[in-house]
């Protein structure tokens, strides 16, 4: 197993409400409310230690409320290296309806100064330093107010520097700054690689073309999910889509942080590129039938991955000549 | 000025969002999030200690989240006489949108179990039995799970005992409970007094009717609220009607805690009737124009007072022979 190093900027803190259906205008009694740590790459790093690697976390939490955090990190067996800033780290609001709609509320998230970006390099610098290195550096979730596109990138380069491969998984004018920094994978879904891509990208080629031009552009693992169309993954190796098995999606909310992780599990244990697409792919349809990241451990995993249908495109793709 | 304590037993986190317009089933993005320290009794107490009064707060926190109660008090300056539980005191989303729809949801709370329920009667007697004890006793807010009407009863019954004037504010089969206690203070709305009354409450007649059986029932202050419709007070000196000024209704969350604070105000002061209704009718409306409790130091407050109206009801009224 593997020692992995998970970083979220702009960690949430998850408000759940489950209703019967929510009036408008209204006090509405929820049926539950649950407060849960949250943030993509805590996600990834919880999928990653639950399969066995070892973890550590860092990024930036308000040290006024994290409490959830800390109880999250020693239940999911994740080492803390999280920065703490002054004030609470944000709290967004899922609201769950028995008719399957999901509405979030997302609040802004806490300001973080230059002061504080280099206290997080710094602590960075550390881990990437240590007699046991990470074998692999995932960055997932979305830019905290103050954190520029070109802080992001000065940090992207930084890790890169290290020559540790770099994962990253964010979306907007973060993922174009992300993607300029070639990191050794990337995995936006079809809608957050449309502003780079400059189309739309709802036609398969579409995909596959970009997916390539990923890859050309530098990034050793490029892979795009289009949801139940499934996952596109260019690598010097070849190309790849996945067709997840059908499953009565519920939460998709954790489905891409538990690809990312069961991509990275299959490239650190060397396995096979199907297998680990498979994996990956079978254990992201886990995911989406519940809320919370997938678990390997289902009573019918291994009958989600025999379903995950998995095409080597090299020879049958002729299109995409411009590439 | 005048020691006050201000029991809330299921007080909450709010957590305030506001959007330009929420759209269910996708992920909003609100101009402003905000977490703070609720709750009626807490309501209640922070208007009183900005009038100048030396005030208590006690009920019911979670251990895990109570760093920004203890900053509110702190604030405020309010003493904590809170006890503490093990878990998360209950998280409420406020949902406010430009249109000034409120759409809240609310969280169940924490349960409360006897041994909980023992450890703040010990803290409430230390109170009571204080060489400065409390001139008035305010419990306001729902009961938390695990805190049955026949416990609120025993408490109130206790707290009754100790002589000290005892408000309460709640609804439900709570408010039922209350007024079998013979408090020295309830303040119901409309709604909330329908079921204790038997009948609807829309007419002004009903509501005096009622005010009155509620003040011969054994209640010295029998208050009834019907927002712009104003407020009916009776009480062994007479029955008065006070209708508020007109003011545009932003956020009514606050007015009936700010109400309540208004009439302590007043009769710990021993101001006259009328100066005193008048007083908590302005403060009151005061609060409804924006978010948080009434503010006396509003440039308009005298113009506010002047504009609410008060008529003495004891020579006016002829029906409700029944009572």
């Amino acid at each position: 197993m593997a020692r992995v190093l998970c970083i979220t900027l702009n960690p949430a803190l998850d408000l759940a409400f489950n209703l019967e259906s929510l009036v408008l205008g209204s006090v509405n009694r929820p049926t539950s409310a649950q407060l849960e740590a949250a943030g993509k790459g805590v996600n990834v790093a919880r999928v990653l230690a639950g399969l066995g690697h070892d973890v550590t976390v860092s990024g930036f939490l308000g040290a006024d409320n994290d409490a959830p955090f800390e109880l999250a990190f020693t239940n999911y067996s994740l080492t803390d290296a999280f920065v703490r800033v002054p004030g609470e780290t944000r709290i967004n609001a899922k609201i769950a309806e028995q008719s399957g709609r999901v509405t979030d509320i997302n609040g802004p998230g806490m300001p973080i100064d230059a002061a504080h970006l280099q206290t997080l390099i710094d602590k960075l610098n550390t881990e990437l330093s240590s007699a046991t290195p990470p074998q692999a550096v995932v960055v997932a979730g979305s830019l905290p107010p103050g954190l520029s596109p070109d802080d992001f990138s000065a940090l992207l380069n930084h890790l890169n520097a290290s020559s540790v491969p770099l994962w990253v998984d964010t979306s907007g004018p973060a993922l174009n700054a992300a993607i300029a920094t070639h990191p050794a994978g990337v995995k936006p879904n079809e809608n957050e690689l449309a502003e780079w891509a400059g189309e739309d990208m709802t036609s398969s080629d579409v995909r596959l073309n970009a997916a390539k031009r990923l890859h050309k552009s530098g990034i050793a693992n490029a892979l795009i999910s289009a949801g139940a169309e499934g996952v596109l993954w260019v690598n010097a190796q070849g190309a790849w889509h996945a067709t997840p098995p059908k499953v009565t999606a519920t939460n998709t909310v954790c489905a891409g942080d538990t690809f990312v992780a069961g991509m990275l599990h299959g490239l650190l244990n060397q396995q096979e590129a199907e297998q680990t697409l498979r994996f990956a792919t079978a254990l992201s349809a886990e995911a989406v039938r519940h809320v919370g990241v997938g678990n390997p451990h289902a009573a019918d995993f291994d009958s989600l991955q025999q379903h995950t249908r998995i095409r080597r495109l090299d020879d049958t793709i002729t299109e995409g000549a411009t590439l």
